[in-house]
């Protein structure tokens, strides 16, 4: 993509054809939360379902799925309490609401409106955990906080997995999950959202191992993401310098995509020490040690961790498929990605046609996710599917009913194959196991 | 399951092998929410995909997933602010707190507490929707609320996903998702969470066509247990009465499930009417109707409801796999829900029988998810892939090195068959795709 132009294309694309919306669309929507349609929703799960199969179909990835709402110790241990928060300013005059670590050196010093020149209040705390009451009634009903990060839900559970799946060191943990935060400045799309989804992955491992563990893990996230067809010149890696990084952080990169609106974070992969399970053990006051039977050690395991959204992943995908030619829109999407992986065309609505093509559309349908569409013209209906990245057309006409003999058309090259009606599913299965980014 | 004592050890089971972990256990735990463990999150993801396939995979129904953070506005029209509550009682004397629809007539009547005779407090009325703030800075922030059920997020979005998906009436959204309910008394295991995941089909129909649509939605639905393996004799309907009857209903049946703890509703499926698109047309000031076009008619249609509880549904499929035998304790689970299909065991850790064996393994894993297990008597791996549900068990031993044949024993039956390693996947598809409960 080249341009913010783009981007508002893609949005409103996402919107007509049923990507996303914007939630609550009918009550004038609600700030920085997004719905997927039934394109979005197949699309993401398509994703998540990449994601997790990654991880856990590895003999040394566990998966792990931990509620939203945890105990509130579990947050001041990891110190979202005391730290996740950022210092606002008003202005008195203009009221307007700023960070105060992202307006100019001049006017922090100043106190002084970067929009208005009016005079600023003194810096307040503002926590981003966004924060509830839990058992009935309110006045004496418990303060717990929707979770920030899945992260800490596999670190509480870390000797419960390891024990019950009789895992040895080194092992990971692996999540998908919602996370809520109440972002001063969200944007983007579904780039930066209050509630959002991640993929997270916690890594643990033998003090003395984490460094090495931490490239195997850099590399293997960006591979996944070449796998998935994004192209190569759009991720870079960016290393968190002494400033940058997080209190409980030795060592963190991000993988970072180049967005319409410039290079973000879409990973990150961390060196987190001992920290977190450090902390835990000091809040429960219950061991978090793990017991190395072949060397007779008890540690403290250290852990790398993977860190992707699920949406801002989904986002990095849409915006890197989408391209605008002349004559159409398309979305180079991989196919384990698409919606749909193949849609099926009867030339017209003739019952001889309608019955071959239903019985065409079945058989696809009993490997691939397909759609059937058999109104307008064929141009009509290509463009429909470029639009919403269908990598395969399969078209019905009377050479089908006659001779056996049915159409495929490629979404990226657009070039249109004559084949045997009853070699499609070998075809299809061919190309979208061997499928390679063209353009 | 007989009894109570049959539940506590299910719960048992689940904690130590790692399906269910009470959450922030190492915090001593937070009241009505759970963890899903490395087996517990397969299992209940497996159920997800199955209830999901059976819906988007038809041509009729389309997929959605709306944010749990909702504009305030929808929670008005759909009625949960104002009615979604519970009377309250507190005792002066011993400080308990009550639902005063629970209690006694007597009590009530004379306001004197159950537990110790004291004197009761007038009733409070308790909203069960958990309450947050979203927005920087608390004391400007619009509060808002963590959907009590997911099916508004569908009716705020129907006519974006008509129109993007170019359905007709009569068609349906589904979509699975959390929501919290600040519920006063939680319970048994994960019958009753705070926290729980929903899977919801609304169907729209033409109003006069929802009786209709309701029997055979109604049927569709039962259906869809039997065909995962719960037993018959375990399932029955209940249909709500006037007095049971929600204020946006016309009808309601319940599919019940025989608990250990009793006969409680798994699944619902209700009329609900143009209710809901009503109220969002009043509360929105945006028309919700619907135009067919062949009779050129516009009208709100009627909604009927498939609503089932995810955490519930897996609660009904593991307390009706649950069997405790003399000599083992095993889970008779469909192999669709099992976190494992299949275990690969080497006789010995031999160097020959091990590069076979994971041979096997590798082979059996680009279909079915699998488990190596090599540790202890192959009795113990049995029975520890038995407490699982692990349906099929394939064993390799020098006859498998020496003339290619191997073990396989099915887990309900107990029955051992000798065969070609090299047929072994082709049994394995035959098996798992005709599985009946036998025992």
């Amino acid at each position: 993509m080249k341009s913010l132009t783009d981007m508002q294309d893609l949005v409103a694309l996402c919107k007509r054809r049923g990507v996303v919306f914007q939630s609550s669309e009918i009550y004038g929507g609600i700030n920085a939360c997004w719905d997927y349609g039934p394109l979005g929703v197949e699309m993401k799960n398509n994703v998540k379902q990449l994601w997790w199969r990654s991880m856990v179909d590895r003999d040394d990835v566990e998966g792990l799925d931990a509620a939203i709402l945890m105990h509130p110790r579990v947050w001041e241990a990891s110190g979202h309490v005391a730290g996740f928060s950022d210092p606002l300013v008003d202005c008195k005059k203009c009221k307007q609401r700023f960070r105060e670590d992202k307006i100019p050196d001049e006017n922090r010093k100043s106190k002084k409106c970067p929009n208005c020149s009016g005079e600023l209040t003194e810096p307040r705390m503002f926590n981003l955990m966004f924060k509830t009451f839990m058992g009935p009634v309110e006045e004496d009903a418990a303060v717990v906080y929707l979770r920030p990060e899945t992260a800490q839900g596999i670190y509480v559970n870390f000797l419960n997995v390891a024990s019950s799946s009789r895992q040895k060191i080194p092992f990971g943990i692996a999540q998908i999950g919602k996370a809520f935060r109440n972002e001063i400045t969200p944007g983007n799309f579904i780039f930066r959202t209050r509630e959002f989804e991640q993929m997270e992955m916690q890594f643990f491992v033998k003090p003395g191992e984490d460094e090495k563990w931490f490239e195997y893990w850099k590399e293997q996230r960006l591979k996944w993401h070449l796998a998935n067809g994004i192209r190569k010149e759009k991720l870079r890696f960016h290393e968190h310098r002494d400033g940058e990084l997080a209190h409980y952080a030795k060592k963190a990169y991000d993988i970072e995509y180049e967005f319409p609106f410039g290079w973000q974070e879409c990973e990150g992969i961390h060196n987190r020490t001992d920290f977190d399970l450090g902390r835990h053990q000091e809040y429960s006051k219950k061991k978090q040690e793990y017991y190395d039977e072949p060397t007779k050690e008890r540690y403290i395991p250290y852990i790398v961790e993977t860190s992707a959204g699920c949406d801002r992943t989904l986002l990095v995908t849409l915006a890197d498929a989408f391209r605008q030619e002349e004559d159409r829109v398309f979305l180079a999407l991989h196919p384990n990605v698409s919606a749909y992986k193949v849609a099926v065309f009867p030339l017209m609505k003739k019952p001889e046609l309608m019955s071959v093509a239903e019985k065409v559309y079945d058989e696809i349908r009993k490997k691939y996710r397909a759609t059937f569409d058999e109104s307008g013209s064929i141009g009509k209906r290509y463009y429909r599917q470029d639009e919403i990245g269908t990598p395969f057309c399969v078209t019905i006409d009377f050479d089908t009913v006659e001779k056996g003999v049915l159409t495929v058309r490629n979404r990226d090259t657009k070039v249109q194959e004559k084949l045997d009606a009853s070699k499609v599913l070998e075809y299809l299965t061919d190309q979208i196991s061997s499928w390679k980014l063209t353009v």
